[in-house]
């Protein structure tokens, strides 16, 4: 397994924008960075999907890629946007050209329900580019409903598979059966709406990009199955901005709006298509952040 | 509007089967109404979605109807399963020849994105049966989207039509634009996941079966807009069942799982082709309850 | 096997509505069925999806069922449009008490990607009614997408299954598969369209509600594996009209409106939700029916 | 206008591949071209969605268009893959590079129902490459569902857009509100299966790659309103293998067999996660050539 691949909260970074021109803001990228280091995050998911990385141009995600780099010693996972061998391999080979041995894994979609094909996807992606593989299962983006079972026998036969980001609900389910079935740590993602029961069935934590990410470190570092209740009680507090935040085709708006009340980032524009916050939630998420002490 | 149409929190009744052959279960049924009724329910949802009308014969669903009708004197909102307008004026007649005058209104799910159709629809069952029409907006369900602009012009211009389910996520921003748009109540669902949202922006309380009835029910007495803290304290113990119980394909299963560990029922079978408690869950289920102090 | 439950073309009939109430049409239903009866089918299939049952009362059910029964001695089969076990009974019922030694089997939607659910629900209906069944594979409608493979196998163990509707594209890919496990007849549907790759296949005939359905059984009259070439002839003609009928979403409401321009019903109207004829494909029709000699 | 973007039968490349690697065969894609060339098609659409633009590599992508540009004097349309912005320019500013002033227009998808951010995405790609723009309008593929009503107005509106592909079922509705609603040429798509009700309804042609182009030209060709029955006979005979390629999540793996029988390709693989070919076919596709004279 890769080395920097352990347990805890990986921050999934969102990217902000600035501007008319929605340009990539790396002062606020490098802020974002800089809070997640200091929030105790093991390692940083860079060009997720909450990283709009869909949505970036190719000089853009580098210049993703070499903000995070300047900015941080943490290692990295790097997210794959493509379903096919082919344009996966390009993205992983630029995440390697870049990140070098601070690379945990490029982050690939399970792209087929298929045993085999999917087998074949992540060995070819690791063997082209001698990336180790983060796979996420994430129906809602990927189209494809692979099978815990299924995925957790590819995962478990693929040394060069280093952890799943498991997000096909329900998520704990999933957890389950997976960590049943292969060695390598299973993330929850999905903002960490399940974080505290995908942790009771064997997760080694979250991936996710949760907009106060010490409140997941806190909660991932006390968990303790025989004692449950501490861990419960870190996570309570922000739970209802958690389900607030987690709302369907919003999420991403409702998070970087966040970020940017807290003072992380100066905009929170998200790029078209991705729908912006609705004005009718802008109390109520300044109410939430109130709560949490940020005016 | 309907007299028995009051804000406050409606619980919709599951309804518990018992034995190899899965039939309705009658004492049990009795013991959730009991169990509503003493935690302040406003009224009861009989016959909805959750309550696996669609898996009833029809003898079953007269069945469901009598058991209820003869262990509350609580009003009823009665669903409706079909999506045309014959078979829902079939399901209504039978509510109004039973429920009679503590009829609250018969639930017809939003069964067009139309603005004409959708309307004469619920014109149509009213004037047949007489019944007020509560309109259900549960895409997942109906497999029909209706914008809320369209839906609350509707409701808004139906006087027949006296409350609102909102169930199409994001739903505090349809429960926003629907209280801007019309006068009637407008009831969130979803087990309550995102009730303090949708107080937030003006919902008149939950219709949702939540297993625990009396934690919405304290949370929606307490709710004061410009006091949010009470309200978000009453829920706030019960937030990480919510989202427990709220996973999707499995949340009637272990809704059910809930009711009875409570001891409310004696079976928490649910019929086919819905899915049965995954076996991993059950002793995160039980951990959730022993901390709300069920053993 | 029902011994009524022979290969060939079972017309899938429509329910004509007349007037400003979309009442059910006595007298065009007889005439559907007499042209279906001249026009040299096997048997017919009453209140299918493309019946509109889901959108007839119950009474209105009887009322379709009594008018074909005095119209005709062709077998039935007679579909249900629930999918749990309860209600499904409760239609079958109501077919197996009217149509009684007629019943060449009640048409159930496979309801469930589980070989045990779908087992026990099919074997429930005929226990509990005495009825064969007819099990219709059809995802658009059902939301379930059952694998042929399990589908096939449940059919084989179960001597109370007596034909296949096999309406999940690719349907000659499912027909080969569904064939090749089991003994009982095969159907396609989808208004033919893909009829000739059907039987290519090994499909038993169609059960579809195309307009010309003498188009159809001069298709399968003609089928001939070693001489395909003359079946081909049959339908070239109609196939232009088969992929112009076959629209998604407007399918019924196309052929409603050719059976009215053939004379064979007084009115075309679909009743609500369902969408009715686009103003702009009315010459489309008129030309495809014009070429076919109905002015 | 785009000068080159004239009506007619617009061809979409497949990209055949050879070998165990599935290496891009640059003999087979030019000899794809030389047929459609021969076959008299108005112009190319390359690295579209059936010439599997999103299983190649970056380098791939200008090898395609290399050896199409070597090939043939015929102006092209050059998909876009990607559904925002930045990536889309990524894409169109390559095929501006490589095509230059035979480019007709590079080919975006229809990203939202929203009709600022359609038209500004649109605009945004145009203003940033200097290239027409060809509106695909595809929701299986890209998941966004516009209206006709919002596509024609934004087209209308956009004097960069140069043509629309409706392939949003029921298209021959599309098309008729397209084409009185904007002044560009609407072409169909989905292997010509409604090309014939298209065309009646105004289309410009087709804009698609079933296996004999030709045939599809020589309908076009003879396309007159005033006289639909030479049109129709010039494609009559091709139509039962119109409807058997235009399969779902099969169509490719018909079609690149097809070519492959025909000659005009070595292989008929495609990439996975794409679909291959079911064996159970092989036979039926055989015959469906044979009636062709392809042996």
């Amino acid at each position: 397994m890769n080395p920097h691949m352990r347990p805890g909260v990986w921050g999934v970074l969102a990217t902000p924008f600035i501007g008319s021109t929605h340009d990539v803001d790396d002062n606020g990228l490098a802020q974002l960075v800089e809070h997640a280091d200091a929030a105790g995050v093991t390692g940083l998911t860079v060009l997720g999907v909450f990283g709009e990385a869909a949505r970036l141009s190719w000089a853009e995600r580098r210049q993703v890629l070499e903000t995070v780099l300047d900015t941080t010693e943490l290692p990295l996972v790097v997210g794959c946007t493509s379903l096919a061998t082919a344009p996966v391999v390009d993205e992983a080979a630029m995440a390697v050209e870049l990140v070098g041995d601070r690379l945990a894994g490029v982050m690939v979609q399970a792209n087929s329900a298929d045993r085999a094909v999917l087998d074949t996807h992540l060995r070819a992606v690791h063997e082209a580019t001698g990336a180790d593989v983060v796979v996420q299962d994430y129906p809602v983006v990927s189209g494809v409903a692979v099978s815990a079972a299924v995925l957790g026998d590819v995962v478990s036969a693929s040394p060069h598979v280093t952890a799943v980001k498991a997000e096909s609900p329900p998520t704990p389910v999933a957890v389950a059966e997976l960590t049943a079935r292969c060695d390598v740590p299973v993330f929850g993602g999905l903002g960490g709406i399940n974080l505290l029961d995908e942790l009771a069935v064997g997760a080694a934590g979250a991936m996710t990009g949760f907009s106060f990410p010490e409140a997941l470190v806190a909660c991932v570092r006390a968990w303790d199955p025989a004692e449950p209740e501490q861990a419960r009680a870190e996570l309570l507090d922000h739970l209802p901005l958690i389900t607030f935040e987690q709302q369907a085709g919003i999420a991403l708006a409702i998070r970087k709006e966040c970020l940017r009340r807290r003072g992380l980032i100066a905009e929170s524009a998200v790029r078209p298509p991705a729908r912006s916050l609705p004005a009718s939630l802008a109390p109520v998420l300044a109410a939430h952040l109130e709560r949490l002490g940020v005016r």
